[in-house]
């Protein structure tokens, strides 16, 4: 448990979440070339799968490339940690609000 | 499962990790006030014992509320979803960022 220094116990969810998308970030940039970004190939090979459902009810066969140049911020062909968790970001968000959408208004206070 | 329409099937782990994320927000976003964002009480109710590990190696008692105000980017004193998404992305950084420092460098390419 990387969080946690001295006496090992079960993980929270957040940190279970955290380490997993740490795992599955490093499962996708290990495939090839440089172990610690996402190449093109490597984020179209997680979208295909770990995303597959978002990306199966895309319309537009160009959206993936957009997202990818959208999230490479630095402009370096490759997806870093960072730029990956604004993609993870992305997809809760869009989530979130349509979890919102979805349930009856609440009183604001 | 939020993110897909139709057919139901396993989500992957990102897929879970998206979906816990949003749950976690949501349960302590609910204790107390508006229901969508984290109050302050909240937030240090969700680091006291989501990422306890982190909380209790922390040495100065300020950065908890130095957090919060960090956090809260449009200082309305309380966390909406996409701040909460800036935490659990800053502690998933430094996660990663220590394993990178704990790992053998690797040829880059």
């Amino acid at each position: 448990m990387i969080l946690q220094h001295g006496k090992v116990s079960s993980p929270t969810e957040t940190e279970r979440c955290i380490e997993s998308l740490i795992a599955v970030f490093q499962k996708y940039a290990g495939k090839d070339g440089y172990n610690y970004t996402l190449s093109k190939t490597e984020f179209l090979s997680f979208m295909n799968t770990e995303l597959a459902a978002f990306t199966k009810n895309q319309k537009d066969p160009g959206v993936l490339d957009r997202m990818m140049k959208r999230l490479d911020t630095n402009s370096d062909g490759q997806l870093d940690f960072s730029e990956f968790l604004n993609l993870i970001g992305g997809q809760a968000m869009a989530c979130h609000d349509s979890f919102l959408k979805a349930v009856p208004s609440q009183k604001r206070i």
